[in-house]
């Protein structure tokens, strides 16, 4: 299947997928708003009462353990369960705490996960290779991403998305890498939470092709990051900025945009 | 008593009332911005510990379900029995999950409830309409919403207020209609939240008039918007300008601005 | 040691501190983006399984009572008590309710603060002076601001920092004033929090000097909040420039632009 994220957005606003989100307390506003700007619908549900319920009318669930505790955990298990729609994870800061690790490990485990989307740091600690991060910041991971991506995929069992200066995805045997983007997006606390969100969105319209899915949806947000940057004079006005962008995407003009190897 | 936005907004900024809000994780910066930019103090507080104490200070309290879990629903049975300021309920989601559904219903029951602010859907189920809700949005509902305002504040024994593209308030047998507002509010999470948020600190200056005061907060809420619309390029932009222009709301001419019938 | 919080930007925009925050609901998001804007890494963390091994990686820990309960205390307790990073306490709204006083005393007692960064009200109820509060806002205190930072540091044997219209901050004896500032910071929620958040990133690297550290992170981010004030419209447009003017700060310039006596 190509990969074509101006054809998934124009399906995506057509559709409004309801994109459920256990995310954590830092970018829940942030993530809300990346997925409505985008075109689908974002709710965020977390009690035990109800998770099973909402994640069952989802069309795409989103798990974030960037501020965990345990019973959003136990939530998060729950939805993943209950669900069949396509399922993303996002690692925040696995490999800080050996509890981050350790409960990235048990949803990649206990729930069918779809796409793990990551730093490099995170996907290569949970992945068993060699990398070094601080907080949640990715500082090093001794692979090049492009084949940390593809072995991640393959120690997962699933899509691993590698962000960064460039983003890669993998399914285990190719990898897509995708440059569009911009390095204000750095500079902004959750933008690789909203990045997560943003995938979600474009699963729930392409749940049978998550390679492509994960990869349109990199380039859309890049693209985006573009956008907002072009009148930006620092984190404050690129963050206003890129609702604006996302909303503004075009789906006529995305793929002539995007920059897309592999 | 008259609607006058122009001159409730006059008392609020004199009086600065506290507006004691236990709301949801993804719109608490959100309301409580709102809020101060209107003019009025925000204060958050769920601990059973304390919020018996902070609703016996506050001159509204806001109660919201949006991100609902057991600890906080006891902390606003508490907080709404101790208070005897006028108290506003946000029932963000009613109808998407029955935990929303129910709890919405139990506030109703075992707290003095003065206004209801909710979409369509979230109000016509409820009420014991029929209606469509997916997630936290709004589908449809077989009820006019003017009807249905009418409807809901008999059932409720209160005031309900039904914003949508034309906003109704109603206390059972007068209905308010009020014109004001814009579509990228819309575009934003959180701005029902933060008409509700604004619903409260109305309250608080006019609490023995709550139609009154719900349709003002309308009102106000409403021009903001349109005066936020005037620049704005996307919701990022919108959504900056919105808090400018709650702040930047002129008492003098509001009234003049007010688009209500009824 | 000089207060020079040109030299001190430098460093840690070139160590980049991780800055363990344990916070409030309401401004997570903004102390996040603050602390990177500034130029350090900020990590939100709260689950007792992992705040211990994330306090004793950063090079601050930043407390934060504003939307506290049971778990999130202890939590911080055990953080506290797990790091030799400097501390940093924002006693949000002591002196509103008691749980706030009392979990306010309780963090003194029990954990090494190194600063205390309050409002008037709040810092002189917990210092045993007269003062009056109402929700989070600070209405008045006796005792001059200057003087209650004295009283206040000896009472709480550690470094108080009393902002308002003037900063003030003081170890006992020496009481430093910074009239860095604008009026617009009063429009914007948790812009004090902004301040302790900042104030964590100068004490990571300046842990051996507090009260400069203090003073620093004041001026530092009373100079951004005077750039962010000069073409906004309002609350909103400020919000967003603060953290434009945050990551714009020149260190070159800084010193000369600080308002600092004493």
């Amino acid at each position: 299947m190509p990969v074509s994220a101006g054809q998934s957005l124009r399906e995506l606003r057509e559709r409004k997928p309801l994109i459920h989100q256990i995310t954590n307390y830092v970018v829940m506003n942030e993530t809300a708003n990346a997925t409505l700007a985008l075109g689908a619908l974002p709710v965020m549900a977390h009690a035990p009462q109800e998770v099973e319920e909402m994640a069952g009318l989802a069309g795409a669930l989103v798990l974030n353990i960037g501020t965990l505790s345990e019973d959003w955990v136990e939530s998060m298990v729950l939805a993943g369960k209950a669900t069949r729609a396509p399922i993303v994870l996002d690692p925040v800061g696995a490999g800080a705490t050996r509890y981050r690790t350790e409960t990235a490990r048990r949803l990649l485990r206990e729930v069918d996960i779809a796409v793990v989307r990551g730093n490099a740091a995170e996907i290569a600690i949970l992945a068993g290779r060699e990398a070094e991060i601080r907080g949640v910041e990715s500082i090093g991971a001794s692979d090049s991403p492009g084949e940390l991506a593809r072995q991640a995929a393959r120690a997962f069992g699933n899509i691993a998305a590698v962000t960064g200066p460039i983003d890669h995805v993998s399914d285990g045997e190719r990898v897509i890498a995708i440059a569009n983007g911009h390095e204000l997006l750095g500079t902004v606390s959750g933008t690789g939470c909203m990045a997560t969100a943003v995938t979600g969105a474009f699963l729930a319209v392409k749940p049978h092709a998550p390679i492509e899915a994960a990869a349109e949806a990199l380039v859309a947000f890049g693209v985006a990051g573009e956008d907002a940057a072009r009148e930006a004079k620092g984190p404050g006005s690129f963050h206003a900025a890129l609702y604006d962008a996302l909303y503004n995407l075009d789906p006529e003009t995305l793929d002539s945009r995007a920059r897309v190897t592999g």
